[in-house]
C-alpha cells in the first residue's frame, strides 16, 4: 500500500490539500512529496507525521517533552489534531512498569479528544473538520468473531492493540504511542465520532473513565429503582454515579475521602458511605443489586462484594500493581456474588456512550491542566487529589 | 434444659435404656444419675459423654490420641457411635493454622459416618440403630431467612457453628469437636440419614467432599452434554467427575499428577489434561461451559477460568492458605468468566447428594486407614499421594 508513484489527478490533490486545510502547520515533516495520491482516491501524506508529546523515560514515571513521528496516513486512517487528552490513572501504573516492563520513550494517553485534519482515501467515517476521539485501543483484527460483533478489545487472535505502549511495525518508534500529543494517526474504525453537542474536553474522558464504567453497567441490565454500589469515587467512578443515576438507579458511593462527599451528593448519589473502615460496609450487608469498583489497587474485595446480593453481579474494573488481585475466597463464599472484571469497552459501546452523554448531558468534572503540569497532576491522582479527572489542554504540549 | 430430678417412668426408661442398647461400653461416664427423664418422653444421658478421639496440640499440625468429653444428649441431639471418618485437606489447613490461629487440643474431621446410638425426647428424624452422618457444621440459629430455607451454612446471625474448632458452650471442651473420634452428639438436623445401600466408609467422604462440589454443579444448571473442567483431581476433583459424568455432562479434568490419568479416565472424564505448564491450559481457551476448581493452593486462576466460555461460570472451592487467592485482574477481564467462591452446601442439598449417590452408586474411591496412620495420611494428602480419599476406620481409635 506504500506505493510512492504520484499518480493523482489535480482532482484527488485539490481535495486532499483542501481536507488538510486544518493541518497545523509542521504536522508534516518537511519532504519533497510529502502527499501520494493512490488510485482515484484522495492523496495522503507519504511522509510520516512529525509529533509533539509528553513521554515517560523510564519507570520513574516523570515526563518530559517528546518529539516523534506517527506513521504516514494509511487508506483506512485518520489524522487527528488532538485537543484533549484526560490523565488515567492507567497511565500512571503503566508508565510507572506496575504491569510489566516497558519500553521507552512512550507516550501515555488514552483518553484523546481532537478534530480531524486528514482522512485516508477509504475512509467514509470521518470528515475533515470532525470531532473525533481515541480511546484505549487503535487496531485490531477485524476479521475474527470478537472483532466483527464490535468485541475489538478481545480480539480472538490476539490482535488488539493498545494505544499506548504495544509493539506496533507501523509506528516509526516501533510502538504505539498515546495522547498526550498533538495529534495521532489512527485506523477510522477505531476513532470515535463526538458530536458537537459535547465540549471535547468533556468528551475526552469518556474515552476510558465512561465506556470502562459503562460497559458494565449496561450489562447488568438494571432496572429503575435498582440499587447500585460503586466503590472508588474518582475518575471512573464519579462517571458510573452519573451513569447508573442516569439509567434510574439508586446509587450507593463508597469512597475513603470525606472531602469528596459534598462532590460525590451532587453527583447524584442517594448515600455516600466514607470507608475509614471495612466496618462501615456492614450495614449495607447484602442490600445492593449491583456494584461496581473502580479502585486500582489491593484492597478488601470480599468485604465491598458482601454488599451485593446474593447471586448479584460485583465489577472490578480498576486494574492495582501487576494486576493482581487478592481475593478471600471464604468471603466470596460467604457473599455468594459473581465477581468478575471487566475491561473498556468495544467500539460500537464506545460509540454509544458517547452518544449517550452527549444526548444526556452527561459530562465528568474535569480540571484542565497545561502539559508542564502533568507530573504534579500524576501525583495528585496517586493522592487522590484528582477532582474528578485532570485534561490536558494540547494546545500547551 | 439441664434439669437434674429424676422425673421418669418405667416404661420410659425401659425405652431409653432399649434405644441405648448399641452404645459400647466406656461411652457414657460413670456416673451416680447417668440418666434423666425430661417429662413424659424417653430418658437421656445426664452426664458428658465420653469419647476417644485424635487432636491436633499445636499448629504443627501433629495429631495424637485425645480423651475428651461431648455434651450431653439433648432433646434434640442424637449420639452417633462413628465408623469411619475422612480426611479432608481442611482438617490440615485449619490445624495448622493456615486459616487463622487455633484453639488446641482440637479434633478434626468433618467426613463422619456412623450409627445412631441415642436420640433425645424431640428427635423423631432418627431412631436408634440408623445409619447418619455429620459434615461440615453441627449447628445455626434454625430462625433466620437464610436458615429455614436450608442455607444454613449462611446463617444470617452468623450462628453457623462448624464441626471443629468453634466457640461452643455446649461443649466441655469449649469448642466443636470434629469426626476423628468415636462418637459425636449433634442436633437432629444436622444429622444426615445414610441409606443402607450405600456404605457407611463410602458415604463419610459425600458429607464434604461430596457435597462441595455437589451444590456448585447443581447450580451450574448443567445440560446433558455440557462440557464441565474439574481442575484439582484429589478427594473433591474425583467427586466433581463422577458426579457431573452421572448427570450428562462431558467432563474435562485438569491435574498437575500425570500418574492419576488412568484414575481420572475410569472416573469417566472424556479427557485428562497434565497440567504441568499453564500452556497447556490454551487449548481449551474457551471451550468449556463451566468449571469447577478443588485446587486448595494458590495458582493461576484466570489461565484456568480462561477454558470457560464468555460469560460462564468458574467456581473456586479450594480453599488456600489464609483463603486468600490471588488473581489476575486483566486476565479475569479478558476471560470474561464469572468467578465464584462455594462453600459446601446447606443441609437438605447434603440430604439429597447422600440419597442421589446412594440410589446411583456413586461413591468415591477411598483407602480405610488405622488411627495410627493419620499423620502419615495428613502427609500423603499434601503430597498429593491420597488416592482419592482416606478414610479413618473409627474402630481403630
Amino acid at each position: 500500500m506504500n506505493t510512492t508513484s504520484d499518480q493523482g489527478g489535480n482532482s484527488s490533490r485539490r481535495k486532499f490539500i483542501r481536507q488538510s486545510a486544518l493541518l497545523s502547520a509542521g504536522t508534516l515533516l518537511a519532504s519533497a512529496t510529502p502527499f501520494v495520491a493512490q488510485g482515484n482516491a484522495s492523496l495522503r501524506p507519504l511522509a510520516n507525521v512529525a509529533t509533539r508529546g509528553y513521554a515517560a523515560r523510564d519507570k520513574s514515571g516523570k515526563l518530559s517533552p517528546f518529539t516523534f513521528e506517527r506513521r504516514p496516513l494509511g487508506d483506512n486512517d485518520v489524522l487527528i489534531e488532538i485537543k484533549y487528552s484526560g490523565i488515567c490513572h492507567s497511565d500512571i501504573h503503566q508508565m510507572r512498569g506496575d504491569w510489566g516492563p516497558q519500553p521507552y520513550p512512550q507516550v501515555p494517553g488514552h483518553e484523546i479528544a481532537g478534530v480531524v485534519t486528514a482522512v485516508g482515501k477509504n475512509v467514509t467515517k470521518f470528515r475533515v473538520g470532525d470531532q473525533a476521539g481515541v480511546g484505549c485501543m487503535v487496531d485490531s483484527c477485524m476479521t475474527c468473531e470478537s472483532c466483527t460483533h464490535g468485541l475489538e478489545q478481545h480480539c480472538d487472535n490476539g490482535a488488539t492493540l493498545f494505544t499506548y505502549g504495544n509493539p506496533d511495525k507501523t509506528s516509526p518508534t516501533g510502538i504505539t504511542q498515546g495522547g498526550y500529543a498533538n495529534n495521532i494517526v489512527v485506523r477510522d474504525h477505531f476513532a470515535i465520532k463526538i458530536p458537537k453537542s459535547i465540549r471535547l474536553e468533556d468528551a475526552a474522558p469518556l474515552l476510558c473513565a465512561g465506556i470502562t464504567t459503562y460497559s458494565p453497567l449496561m450489562k447488568a441490565n438494571l432496572k429503575k429503582g435498582d440499587k447500585v454500589g460503586v466503590a472508588g469515587i474518582g475518575g471512573l467512578g464519579h462517571l458510573a454515579i452519573k451513569l447508573a443515576v442516569s439509567k434510574g438507579a439508586e446509587v450507593y458511593a463508597f469512597t475513603t475521602s470525606p472531602e469528596k462527599v459534598a462532590d460525590i451528593r451532587s453527583f447524584g448519589a442517594k448515600e455516600v458511605i466514607v470507608v475509614d473502615d471495612v466496618a462501615r460496609l456492614k450495614p449495607y450487608r447484602k442490600t445492593l443489586d449491583y456494584m461496581i469498583a473502580t479502585i486500582p489497587a489491593q484492597y478488601d474485595v470480599a468485604a465491598y462484594a458482601s454488599c451485593v446480593k446474593v447471586d448479584g453481579t460485583y465489577t472490578q474494573v480498576g486494574m492495582p500493581v501487576g494486576f493482581q488481585l487478592t481475593i478471600s475466597n471464604i468471603g466470596l463464599a460467604n457473599d455468594r456474588v459473581n465477581f468478575r472484571a471487566s475491561l473498556i469497552g468495544g467500539i460500537p459501546e464506545t460509540q454509544e456512550v458517547m452518544d449517550y452523554c452527549a444526548a444526556n448531558k452527561i459530562v465528568p468534572r474535569i480540571q484542565v491542566i497545561k502539559a508542564g503540569e502533568i507530573n504534579d497532576a500524576w501525583q495528585k491522582v496517586i493522592d487522590k487529589q484528582a477532582r474528578y479527572r485532570y485534561v490536558i489542554d494540547a494546545a500547551t504540549i
